[in-house]
């Protein structure tokens, strides 16, 4: 490298973390969404720490240089508009990142469908002391929509407390070393009425978008519950409500949902039988130090020439994950 | 056996269930609260499928004939009159039936409060989207005050999602194959602070009243958080309540209270850190059929004059158990 990389970074509200190492080696220039088109004026990197903001598109003009960018984030589909998947610019995510967080929400969601934490914190708001029975989440079958890394670190940590797992991708396949079956999403209508749980960590592109359709809701068991740790678009949102509504769908935890924040009025929120919490799953600890050193660890790669992790398939939509691969 | 034996059953408003087999070979005398010395007068044996009940002291005047006693229950606590631990009656509970809803309770109530999910579920019922941060629960620290098949079932649940447990009992031990170190509970106040969740499994004896006092809840991390599947009575109350109302502890989960039900103008129900559940960690599923099937399989052997599992040390005031025995 015969001169001293530039690195953008779109900072946002939240004040980005442990750029020091970077600017080491290369001229950092930390930018706000006004100011994006300036700071990416010859940068050899861009980096997303506001991974939720869309102002990349109208900076895409001054971009000629990029050849990096890294998002602070797992999702990509707001990201991935049609100049920055036609171009060269290598995408990467932060793989891995949100694994345990996430999956520590959807067994959390179970339990708390499966105890009744709902109804019973309703009790003690009203001071109320009136016995219910739980069920127990052992021996139950969750079905998990995703099979990348998240997905699979979600599958074994509720087969490590005794739930049935399968999987469902883009391809069927059997023997998955942590789904055992994997089914294909196509057939998820015929599919889904097996299990106690479909568990939706799938990312949003054209080919799951509406993925859980009106018919496929309509398919789950009337006793199963619904957890979207994934995007709130994979579902059809209009027939969720109406299956929660009249009872054949039992419940509902959702962690994203199609328009966000939802709206004071949503039908979701008035359903006794749902939880909607604020995009939070992936939320927890250390996760913005774990960015920032994922980062610095990818720059020090990306200096150097050698691979790196997490690179997204723009025309996919996410990262493809091997069977069996961890965080 | 020269007669066929009798069996009284306690049944109260619940129907008993499960005693087809029973009634083949014994004579089987199912009565409420207030008939119970009739039918304990000349019985063998006494089913207490009404496990809350306090009316046996009153008609044990009846039990002249009476060799053993099984409680559908797990504590016995209210069962151990002077007159029953001073008899050769053996008393047998409903060992292991409850190890595994007990064990997800407690799973669940850590992932409720590392999640947030009872400030989410306000959120929800108030149609509130405000984003909050989690936390993981792997890599955190939980002491299980209770070494019995409950106690070992949960610390193999929590370790298996990558909680650090460690045990404290009557006696303390290294090297336990389910808890590693177990502390004894008489050192519970130089231990407590070394651990983010403190879980009550224990029985309630004279050794294990008030064993969580002031001067324990005082030594945990203000951020650590007090779950309570056992008996009310393990904790110092008022001191509960106090160091909640401070904030020198981060929160409480409390499936039992030292009066049951909780008054409805008791302190515990209006702090915003505190769930109290009514009584139903151990019931989930199938419990009152496995309850029933457990009766007739210790029936059965009791008959061939075989050894009964689930035997309880009336003067210790519960089952003894071996380090590394399952339920």
């Amino acid at each position: 490298m015969t001169r001293r990389p530039v690195v953008a970074v779109l900072e946002g509200e939240r004040p980005v973390r442990g750029l020091e190492r970077v600017a080491e080696l290369a001229d950092v220039r930390v930018a706000q969404a006004p100011t994006l088109d300036r700071a990416l004026d010859g940068a050899d990197v861009l980096y997303l720490w506001d991974y939720f903001s869309g102002a990349l598109p109208a900076a895409w003009h001054a971009a000629g240089s990029l050849r990096w960018l890294h998002v602070a984030a797992a999702g990509v589909d707001k990201l991935l508009f049609p100049e920055l998947v036609a171009s060269d610019v290598v995408v990467t995510n932060a793989h891995g990142i949100f694994d345990q967080p996430m999956a520590e929400y959807v067994l959390g969601a179970m339990l708390y469908a499966a105890k009744g934490f709902g109804p019973l914190h309703d009790q003690q708001r009203d001071a109320r002391w009136v016995w219910r029975e739980g069920r127990n989440i052992a021996g139950s079958r969750a079905l998990v929509v995703g099979t990348g890394s998240i997905g699979r670190h979600t599958a074994r940590l509720l087969k490590a407390v005794g739930v049935h797992v399968e999987g469902a991708g883009r391809t069927a396949a059997e023997h998955d070393d942590d789904f055992g079956s994997v089914h294909a999403s196509a057939d998820l209508a015929s599919v889904v009425g097996g299990f106690d749980w479909v568990v939706l960590v799938a990312p949003l592109t054209p080919a799951t978008e509406n993925l859980v359709s009106a018919a496929v809701i309509g398919a789950m068991k009337p006793s199963a519950v619904l957890i979207n740790v994934g995007r709130g678009r994979l579902v059809d949102e209009a027939a969720l409500v109406d299956s929660l509504q009249t009872g054949t769908l039992a419940g509902a935890v959702l962690d994203t949902v199609a328009v966000e924040p939802l709206p004071p009025d949503h039908p979701l929120w008035s359903l006794p039988t749902v939880l909607v919490t604020p995009h939070m799953a992936s939320n927890a600890d250390s996760w913005l130090d774990d960015l920032a050193v994922q980062f610095e660890r990818n720059f020090l790669l990306w200096v150097e020439g050698r691979p790196l992790p997490g690179v997204v398939d723009k025309v996919l939509g996410y990262v493809p994950s091997r069977p069996g691969q961890g965080s």
